[in-house]
């Protein structure tokens, strides 16, 4: 299972302002956890960095980790949003997953990160 | 007729977050009650969940499910929208049936599940 | 020209609920009243039953009956808009109607129908 | 340069009610006053009419003479929207043009006339 | 690196009026600082003119500008976003750079201007 | 039903050559000689002149002729393939009738005149 | 699964010219005869007409008929060619089934008929 | 009218080889003869040099003098053919000329110049 | 290793016809032998079928077992239709593998079975 | 100017049997010898393999080298063709590239590499 310290980060170049970055892997792959099929997904990861911003071959090697992992959609996304939004701490995180069809369905899972519940939790 | 007994349901692996799941399913199939004629749709469940998720065979099943099944365009969007509801308890629900064409009329019906609606008429 | 009385309804199914049915006509053709060249046009119709909804096959019908009548963009747009609403009575009604183009220009005329505004007219 | 006296209008068939004729001109073309090279766009006409419409074949024409007019792309997006805003005075009145491109870059020029303003320049 | 100055501005034709100027440059390319790969993008300059708007042959050579230069994704498009914001003093401006993939991953930076927060800086 | 007389023809500017032309009129329509449910298709006239061509008004007015002519996809298809051949006597001709759909089925029909068989049948 | 008697044909109205008619059925269903899950196609029926050519409605009644016959994709493209090929006895005819995908994978097959070898078999 | 001495050329960089060289000019615009009104095309110049290639700025500026020529379509895309073919002498040309449509109706023209038959009608 | 042994065959349902099977799997997946990173194709198996086809699941685990193969692109596609040709003995065979772009290049290989060549190698 | 020593190959998998290999690079860039602007093009390299095959990362590095090369349409599209030919000695080859447009004109150029004519010029 990918682990979250994969991820590499550089500082911000632009911190006086709010801007909007949207990063889309086209190739992702995981696993069914129950048949074994594979899962293919194009997963975009948008943020307003706060610190720090995420350098792209660290978030290809952490997406790459997920290759054999037998996850749900469900359960592979919300991971995906906590894992990047612990790691960049951004002043906002959306993951959007859309996965290609099993059986005629096709299937899009959009999680938002927040600080304020992410403290709650912990 | 479809019997919302066919779907199954799994507990919702982010229950501290309101994310969105959006199956979308590409191969609905119903006949026209009057006709005979076979009518074809796209049906997209949108929805966030509470308590439990939606799993995906048993989505297929049910859809399947009315194949044979004479329904209008209207009243099999509501049904769906009711089983799913019923079954789910989501805490937002809004089904959208994209209807191909019927002597040069394309139809979408979109419907909204309302906690509280559902509640009042039983 | 176009007889509302061609139109014919069934019962809202789901009156407890808020939900939209939208039908697109793509085939409407009428002529133009001083050149007498064809029209072309798709049409949709965008409503929220209240207690009746439009029978598919006589909206067809209503639709075919513009074939050979002379009459403008903005004119047959908004004779649809009033027949379909004093007949349905909904909550909400819009009227799209998307022209081919004519001289290298296209034409679009959206028209909404308000029960307030009807009464006060009559 | 085309002069706004080209264009005719008629009445609107429907003033009770705010509805929008949309009018697209795929087939404009004026000059670079700099350098004489041909400019080509798209001419959108987005309006609610009050006591007018304009009639399309004038309309076809009033663009038609801008052909060997040498204009900017600013320029003529401000004056189409005066002429035809002070030709209907509409409810509102938005113009966007949409330039193919020069050396590598397309423009888009989205200008709204407001009568107000309109006024407290004369 | 591209320098501001290269960027030559005309007075805005209609500076009674808020209206939108929306160049679109498709043929972005830089390197980047780190393995000296090319990079690719289109970049949107979208405005609201105040005194000034840019002239489209000094905006295309400012981008041609960046050909050779190494540069992040994040820093490229906050650097334009400053050199037009300044330049240009407009009421509003956003910047969209849209990147050509690497190692299948796709990028969107979105990054808007605003006369206060450039001010403080300063 | 269109009578062949409405087509009128020019002298071909250039019978030293073989070339080819192709006319594809987009907005065809007749009706159905037993439902009386209108056809739409999109009709391509391709030929190869000798003497003449065919003039492009002349060749709209007779398509607008079949507007309320009952006759199946065949007939209609080889009664232009007849009148064109007819008139122009080209060097090659086809016509291709590009049919929308009736119940879920769209249709195409490729017709070829040839002098000779033309001939033989007089 | 559907009898070739429900095929209706008409004469030919062109019998002296070889032309090509071609349908296309974009709402072919039929289900697997292993897993009993539905399959979708699109089917082309392409043929040049000897003495008759098939009539629409009995066309889409025929492919009704399959909706719950469980048939491997190779042997309902076979039915098929041979079923529309012996009742037309055509010049040519060629069937070309468009199917959607299982588990990632799409299919086409592809048949033509051939009296001759149609006679050798008998 | 365009005169072919605009046209300018540089020599061919590989004559020991047979290979295609095709400019598409998307912005071509003349005027219908008749009407007056404008005509719009994509002109696609398609040949194998022989001794020379057409010069790109040259080529364009040919284009450009038709901009107020009134010229049929039939008629503009021979004369091309023949200037670009008396001018270049290339081993092969062919003009496709693909028109706009006028009253519904798109055309194409595509014509091809032969040496021999050049030759023959001087 | 993907092993053409999980390859599975049903006896061809019309041996007396020449027809074609093409089979597209859009998910296949494999990885660069040197870099470890994962390439991405849609493969497209057509063959007219001898004396058996290829049964579909199979056919779907058999590419699934790729997935964690280090092999170049070039090898792939060849491996895959000797495997398929050993195995089907098919009348024709042809592999085309479509790859997702690496750096900014995508690459398509073409690859065709001969009985003869396969059984001169042997 | 690309040196095309920096093309590395590696052996034929396959030389038993004739298959097609197509490289298409989408982001080739060079300059216009007499005015400095970038030109943009995509390249694709289409042959059948001999003894070896070209390797990609090297392809993409030998691409890179034009990047602020001078050169014309004709000349570079010629120069691939005789750098790839004369590296791999392919049993075919064919170069087509692919250019952006300038001043509205859009250009592909296709050169086919031939073992003959190589060794005749030399």
């Amino acid at each position: 299972m990918a682990d979250p310290k994969i991820l590499e980060t550089f500082p911000n170049p632009a911190p006086h302002r709010d801007y909007v970055i949207e990063h889309s892997h086209h190739e992702f792959t995981s696993m069914c956890p129950i048949t074994g099929h594979p899962d293919f997904a194009t997963i975009k990861v948008r943020f307003v960095p706060e610190k720090t911003c995420v350098e792209l071959k660290s978030l290809k090697l952490y997406f790459h980790a997920f290759r054999n992992a037998g996850i749900f959609f469900e359960a592979v996304t919300n991971k995906i949003c906590d894992d990047i939004g612990n790691t960049l701490q951004p002043r906002e995180l959306t993951i959007i997953a859309d996965w290609k069809g099993r059986g005629g369905i096709t299937s899009i899972v959009t999680a938002t990160w927040s600080p304020k519940k992410a403290k709650k939790r912990g």
